[in-house]
This record gives C-alpha cells, structure tokens and sequence, in this order.
C-alpha cells in the first residue's frame, strides 16, 4: 500500500461495468431473432424472409458497382432511393424517409414521437421488437389487447392517450389485415400519430398508402425484407407527411444505409415485373395451404401476409400450448424451422409458419402428417 | 356541420405533427455531414475518407456473393467479421461488437450508458456527432474545453462526474495524438467508462487497445471507413469488456450490418498487406505535407491521422476566422472541398483538409499558392 497509486486503482477496481449502464438497460431484455441455423439442410420458415430469390437486377447491379466508390461515404439522403420509393407510391420524395431496416425505422419514430401522452400504444399480438424498442428508450407501454377473432379494437385504439400508436397491419404474427375503411375510422377520431406497419401489405389486399393524402398524422412503414426478398441487405422506408419526415431526419444516423445497401434496393424496385411475379407466386402457394390446412379441421387466420398463424390439431382434435409445443419440436427435429410464441394465451397454441417454396409447403406437410399419426 | 363525423375531422386537424413529436427533437439541430457533391471534377478532401480504393479483395468477395442469398436476414451477431476483428487485435470475439458504422457504436454507448452522474463528457473540439447524439437523448454534456495547445486535460478528465466520457484520439479536428502514457493517467483514476474514439488511430504511432486488458472501464471504437477505404459500407466496432459488449448488444439493432457489409469488411481485415501499404502511403504524404505547410510558415498542428488542422496565413502574415473563411471560399471555387468549423475560437482561423493522393495534394498546393498571391 505504499505506492499511492496503487491504493487509487484498486478502489476503482470497484467500480463495476453495472454500476455505469443506465438502470432501465440494465434490466433489459433483448429481442430474441428468429433462430438462424448455420447448419446446412434446413427449411427455415421461421422469419418470414421470402423463399424466392431477389431480382437478377439486384446481383447485376451489385456486380456492376464500381469497387473503388466503396471509399466514399453513401449519400446520406439515399436521394435516388428515395425518389423511386417516392414514384412507386405516387408520392413526393419529401414524403420519404429510407432506413437500416424498417427496424431503423421504427426506432427512430419511437425516439422521436414516442413517450408524449405518457407511453406508446400498440396492440397485442403485434410485432414483438415494439416493446423492446419502447423498453430501451425507457417507455411505457399502452397495451391494446385483441380479441381471439382479432378484429381491430377501433374504439379502444381512438381512446388511447399515448401520442403514437404502433398497428401491425396486416397483423403479425396473426396474418389478419386490416381493411382502409377501419383504419380511417381511428384516424378521423385518434389524435396522436398513428403508424401502419406495413411490413407484409405487398401480400394483402389493401394497403393504407391512398389515406396519407387526407391524413397527416398517419406515417406507414414498409421493408425490402419480405416481399421483394431482400432481407440480406436491410433497406426499409416510411411514407409520411414532410414534416413528420423532418423530425425522423433529426435522429437519424446522416449515413445509415450503405451504398451496396442503396444500390440493391433500387435495382429491386426498378423490377416490378419480377417483384409482382414473385409476390403472385407466394400468394398462391398460401392460398393452397390455407386451405389445405383448414381442410385438416385446424384454426388458421386468413392470412393477408407470407405466413400462416395456425393451431394445430393432435389425433384427438386437441388444440392447446402443449401441442403446438409438441408440433414444433417435431417439425425441428426434422430441420423444419418455424416459430413458437409461447407466452401469451392468444398465441401460445398456435405456430407461426412462414410460407415457402412449393417443395418446401410439401415436405413441410410431409413431417405434419407424420406427426399427427404420432400424437 | 351536420355531419358529426365530419366535425371532429375538422377539430383534429388542429393537432400539429409538431405537438407530438418530443419537445427536445423538435428543438434539436441535426448533425451536418461533410457535403457530398453531385457533380464531377471535385477534389473531396472534407470528410477524412482514404484517397485510395479499398483492396480488391473486397470487389472480389463482392462479386463472389451468391445474390440469391439476400434474401435471408443476416448473421445477427456479426461472427465471421466479429472473430476476425478479434484475431487482429489479439482479444476474444465476446469482446468485439459490430456496427453499422463507429456511428452506430457511439449511438449505442450513449444510449446505454449516458447520463449516468448526470451528463456525458467529452472535450472541446472533438468529433462534432457526439453532441448531436446526447441531444437526440434529451441529455446533457459535461465539455472539458482544451487549451491552444492541445494537451490532454488529464486532471479535469479525471474528476468529470459524468459515467461516460468520449476521448477522440487522435484527435478529431485537430488530428493530435494522445500517448497511452497519458490516456493511462485518466484510467487509473477516472471512475467512469472511457471510450476512445480510435477512428483514426491507424494512421497513429500508439494506440489504446493494449490497454484493455488491464482497464475494464475502458471501450475503443474503430471504423472501417479510414483506414480500410470502406466509408461507403458503413462497418465500424467497439472494443470492450464482454460484459459492455453484452450491454450495447441489448441495445443494438439485431440486424444492424447487412451481409454485404459483412462480407465486404471480412474481405477487407484479410487482406492486411494492402492496409498496410495503404495506411503508409497515406502517411507518406501527410508527412511530406506537414513539412511545407509548415515551411509556409503555417501553424499546423502534428498530425496522427489522415488530415491536417492548419492556420492559414494571408500575405500580410495574418491568421483568423476571415482568412481561413476566404480560403476555404477561393478552394472551393476551384472545386476542392475542405472543412472549416467556424463557431468556436479554438477551431475558426484554421481549415481541416484531409489527405488525398499526391495528385490531389499537389492541386491543393497549387491553388494556395495562387490564394496567397491574392490577399
């Protein structure tokens, strides 16, 4: 103890890494992904990503970039990105915002609108990332919960007080959409900002594009993840009044999307013929298994998005959190990946199954039927 | 005013988008990068990228990709590019976490540990984001402004009451480099984590990552976009105790760096003899320059990075705010981009430039001269 610097250092040594992390961190829990399997020989249908592969434009033009361009920064207003982004909706580009992801998206409208009124409205089941992102800006939450018939809650979702109300529509991990003439019903009576995460509605019948035009408070999120099979690169996008789009620009990193990331989505968008023959394809391998799996006497929502929410049925005709357990474990043991939401009685019997290939649909109802012989 | 429903239409539009965004965004000024200009025939020595291409390993790796895999999310955790990260500095890959740019890791690091003892602290001039950041957390900051000379204020570090203090070193703007003599003086005494900010500390002599293993408290980022050629892919990283890394990981974005990003930043740490000679030939020339600026009889500060900090002089002998704005001016009428930081006495009379080819520097040189003939 004679060195006095010594005696310094081993009192900070007291200082633990904890005692540094805000508390609320601290306590948090983080968002658990839809297992990635590095494996090889599984059929994963557990992230909703899209069994097609994305447009050839996309590989061409990622072939095409010239490698020396990598030196510099990626314009950070991904302007060409967002005027076709802009057109595709018949939209103006200062109505358009590009993300890291429409994760990064809703992070920044939860940093940005979140907490005024108190907390943050979504519904549940909804996208289960919302309450982690609400959760480590230290928020409230306003829950709003469906019924089993998951019909939209409209009067309860107008009463709400939170500022920004968060709807999935379509629904995830549900698959029920939404209709228009719904959500206008909360618009013209919900007095905060009310978000249509719109992350499936290339699948759905309708999308709530057409009501920004009479709705400034309504913002509506879209990603590349899902319909035009570009998860991989993580692009995603809201549409949304210019000025709700100015304050989103404030807490948004200047360079959040990479210019291989800019470069991919545009080439994406700039396909259409592809985009709408791929999207075609999967509606119609879900709308065959829909109702495949209806004729087994299982519950399945109509979905309106690229996976099913369905309640299997063991040989006894029971429905419950045990056999949708048993029916995952079984599908896994057969390298058939989907997803289990355990927690909650309004999900907790049912599996999410994200739709595949046609190949895959039929080895996928292959194991089914292997397990309900077995149970 | 018969319809009902129209009428509480008419009462809503009253509620503005700028009542529902959080009052501190809708006060907060958005961080201005370095202007990217559109046109040709720009010298862009404003934003410290490398003026030379990255290896072409990463072109290469690029255009191996197979495209029909972006359609699967990426790896959530980073593992290929998180072990490699790790292998170059010695360390454990639970010590590695990657961002989707240094940008991303500060962001995270502010969100999870600001605040704590009140502010954030960091030194007068540093990197201009940092305040950007605090502010989008409706935080406050505790500045430690540095004196003309640029040596480190260890003592005042030392008894900063904020949990969290942000070290540039080198130095951004002013590209002076700390030893880890010093930057070890704060350690043994300050009780609070320490991060520095390495982004430019591959052009230095030292750098702080030995230091890990001996500081728990302390965290460094690193950015790809420098050194590696690579601001275009947006990679950057933080090392770190694993249990900091396993805080910032409740707070990152599960998918925050595409596969492209990934597999480009992969590319590019294999291939460490073209860094190497990338970072020395970027040496080479700042050195070369240092001196004639010097020459001129130009204060310049002892560059550790990619850029100079220096104080133009006019003919009459004269260094300050307007000479260095009429320099900048007459530069940038001869398309050569450079950055001046005019709102603070410490930064006004001088001119950032980053270090470009030969070529470039020699076009700078020459269009000097000729700005020197004129005032």
């Amino acid at each position: 103890m004679d060195d006095p610097s010594k005696f310094v250092l081993e009192k900070m040594s007291e200082v633990k890494i904890s005692d540094l992390v805000q508390p609320h961190i601290r306590k948090l829990e983080a968002y658990t992904p839809g297992h990635q399997p590095s494996g090889e020989g599984w059929i994963k249908l557990n992230t909703n990503d899209n069994p097609y592969p994305p447009s050839p434009n996309v590989t061409e033009a990622i072939w095409g970039l010239d490698g020396s361009t990598l030196r510099l920064y990626p314009d950070p207003e991904s302007s060409r990105l967002r005027e076709a982004v802009a057109a595709l909706h018949s939209l103006n580009s200062d109505q358009v915002i590009i993300g890291n992801g429409s994760d990064d998206i809703l992070n920044l409208l939860i940093r940005a609108f979140g907490g005024v009124g108190g907390a943050v409205g979504l519904s549940f089941p909804s996208y289960s990332l919302y309450p982690v992102l609400i959760g480590i800006e230290n928020g409230q939450t306003e829950v709003i919960e469906f019924q089993r018939e998951m019909a939209l809650p409209i009067e309860q979702i107008r009463n709400c007080s939170s500022g920004l109300f968060l709807l999935t529509s379509p629904n995830a991990p549900t698959g029920v959409g939404f209709g228009n003439e719904e959500i206008e019903k909360i618009l013209k009576i919900y007095s905060g900002l009310l978000v249509v995460d719109e992350a499936y509605a290339d699948f759905a019948d309708e999308s709530a594009v057409r009501l920004l035009e009479r709705y400034p408070r309504l913002v509506i999120t879209r990603t590349f993840s899902k319909s035009y099979s570009l998860a991989g690169i993580r692009v995603g996008y809201a549409l949304a009044a210019p000025e709700t789009i100015g304050f989103l620009d404030r807490v948004r990193d200047s360079y959040n999307v990479s210019r291989l990331s800019q470069t991919a989505a545009l080439a994406a968008i700039e396909d259409q013929a592809y985009f709408q023959n791929t999207v075609g394809k999967v509606k119609q391998t879900r709308d065959k298994y829909q109702v495949a799996f209806q004729k087994k006497g299982w519950f399945v929502y109509p979905s309106q998005t690229n996976f099913f929410f369905l309640e299997p049925k063991n040989a006894k005709g029971e429905a419950n959190q045990k056999v949708a357990k048993s029916l995952f474990d079984h599908l896994y043991s057969h390298k058939i990946l989907v997803r289990h939401f355990g927690s909650h009685v309004l999900t907790s019997s049912f599996l999410r199954i994200t739709v595949g290939t046609e190949s895959e649909m039929l080895a996928l109802s292959e194991v089914i039927n292997s397990w309900q012989t077995t149970v």
